[in-house]
């Protein structure tokens, strides 16, 4: 029986994660299950799953929730709250599938108490990376990914070495824009950038798809996990998102994995790993597909994906404040106060203003953090 | 320092297994060399390597060879020469690249004697497949695959628990005369037929490339080397030849191994295993390969891997009988007796005569062959 918490229960990896248990009755035990304010979907999780440990946004939610509780379920909320599902629990795996920056605070505390994490936030590597890994290593806990990139990433690297690594390259469908110019790029609407291709996601990460972000997030993450240098990473166009990455090694082979797109796949994987459990998922047939396509990623038409090459290579406080001026500027699109473009300009303006900083500690990250937000608000 | 023989070191994997040890001058030494009758390049080899025994086809080879060896270079011939290259030296891993079921006899001697074996000689599996594996494994040596396609596979399977695997795929490019239909196949000629599209390869193989015979002595070389049941082994075609081979898990993850095709890098591997050394091979850019091409295998286009996939689930001296049948119609083929489409039509009747045997020792196996010899000689 494997026993597995999770942060962000209610959102699109939350659900999903909890479909995963669901295909295997009696094999998982939930000890935790932590969500924000969706409280009528969270209700029905802790009377399904009746973990040990529940979790909400705040006391509001809380109130209104501890009425229609199972016996057995203790509940608590915000930050306090999320620091009990993620590290006061019997749980051998926590799954961080918060979104924003967050999800830092319980992933560390997780971290601390010897928690594997199978990790989807993937702000809590970017902004901060050399603290958290430091933190697994000395705990040996495994930080095992839940992007399909990284998953895929991982699952090539399997029985190899690290050392017979010559590149990494992360595939990127290109986004729900990718057949638009940088012209026809002035006009688009909130709804059209909701639509993306390939994944069924949530609404930050689908925009973060159509800038880029999301990918310059996953080449910062993927340096962090798999300890690659800047230069060993690679992001290729590839539309179909049937080709999630692959690993380019020093004798000239390549190895890739490959599916349809489901999240449940990577997810899944994250909680058997090094096992493969089987799944309902449908399928791959490259005979159906018939083709794939890649192209060379283009700098100047994703500006975004540039600037994230730029902060990983500086480091300190910049990849953080990267993170949070696109937080801020995706924020400010989904609520109509800007046009797409102007994300990009605005993380970029928001870089420019910014005094890098090493990242030693959770208050120079955060404050950084802070900083940004500011700023990319009132700009 | 790894030490090597090669059987059949003047063919084409052979030439390209010298090339490989080359590259990384001071980290093999060479043990054995055995060639048939390209005297002039074997006296190369022989001189640049300084194999301790060195082997040709026969007396008059051996005599015309004898005058202009190095010293320190003991000389053989015939099978006794084989057998002395494959058993007779301290190589720890025996490349076996002799073309056809000559290389049977000396394979089962280095495997006696403990040596690993890099296996590019696919009738060895295909005609004595249980014998090799049960004595493989019974001697504790590795049977590491140099067909692109196996040692794909072998790759994809690092680190994997076979029991999670569901399904292998082996990929195609169709062979020469991929684009035509079979009345068109009436009329090819055996210069059509030797030009294959994507990799560089002896006569034989070319021409079983185009009848798909060499992707059915794939699939039965797959059974023994993976465990593998005939249905749990596909075919897809894939023209570009990028994508070497695959495997499918049960939890819908696929990890296929892909390259620009370049049999010194399956070459390479199986002499590395499990490390990767570095490789000059050109690195595979799949945004300049553009686009990635499948299609559903079509067993009425290519009967002759309906039947390939009939012999192995016969068992037997079935695939021996296959096997030996094929050899016979494509010598005869390419000796301009015998027009294409006669290939697999010769070796559908000589297994339609043929009483099937169970292949429990090597005699009912080379009686087998013999007699299908002569009958596909002959009809």
């Amino acid at each position: 029986m494997k026993r597995i918490s999770v942060i962000g229960s209610t959102g699109s990896i939350g659900t999903q994660t909890l479909d995963v248990l669901k295909q295997h009755p009696g094999q998982f035990s939930v000890e935790g299950l932590a969500a924000g304010r969706n409280i009528e979907l969270f209700l029905e999780q802790v009377r399904l799953f009746k973990p040990r440990k529940a979790s909400v946004a705040d006391k509001d939610a809380a109130d209104s929730l501890r009425p229609f509780l199972p016996a057995g379920v203790e509940l608590f909320y915000g930050e306090e709250g999320l620091n009990e599902v993620a590290a006061g629990t019997d749980a051998d795996t926590v799954v961080t599938a918060i979104v924003g920056s967050a999800g830092l605070p319980s992933t560390l505390a997780a971290i601390d108490a010897g928690k594997h994490i199978a990790l989807a936030n993937k702000e809590t590597l970017v902004t901060a990376g050399q603290l958290v890994t430091e933190l697994a290593r000395k705990k040996g806990v495994s930080l095992l990914p839940v992007d399909s990139e990284h998953a895929a990433i991982f699952q090539c690297l399997n029985g190899e070495r690290l050392s017979d690594v010559e590149r990494i390259v992360l595939t990127a469908s290109g986004g729900s824009f990718r057949h638009l110019n940088r012209e026809q790029l002035q006009q688009v609407t909130v709804e059209d950038a909701l639509k993306h291709p390939n994944w069924s996601m949530g609404a930050k990460i689908t925009i973060d798809s159509a800038t880029m972000v999301n990918k310059g997030l996953e080449v910062m993450e993927a340096h962090w996990l798999f300890g690659m240098d800047f230069e060993q990473i690679g992001v290729l166009l590839h539309p179909e998102s049937i080709v999630h990455s692959f690993v380019e090694y020093r004798d000239g082979s390549v190895i890739a994995q490959l599916g349809n797109p489901d999240m449940r796949v990577p997810i899944q994987y994250a909680l058997t790993y090094p096992e493969r459990w089987p799944s309902e998922t449908k399928r791959l047939s490259l005979s159906e597909a018939g083709q794939l396509h890649f192209r060379e990623m283009d700098l100047e038409r994703y500006p975004c994906l540039r600037m994230a090459y730029e902060c990983g290579k500086l480091g300190g406080t910049a990849p953080s404040v990267y993170n949070a001026a696109n937080e801020v500027a995706v924020a400010r699109f989904l609520n109509g106060e800007i046009p797409f473009l102007r994300i990009e300009s605005l993380i970029e303006e928001t870089l420019s203003r910014h005094t890098n900083h090493s990242a030693d500690d959770l208050d120079t990250i955060f404050a950084a953090d802070r900083w940004a937000r500011e700023i990319a608000s009132t700009i």
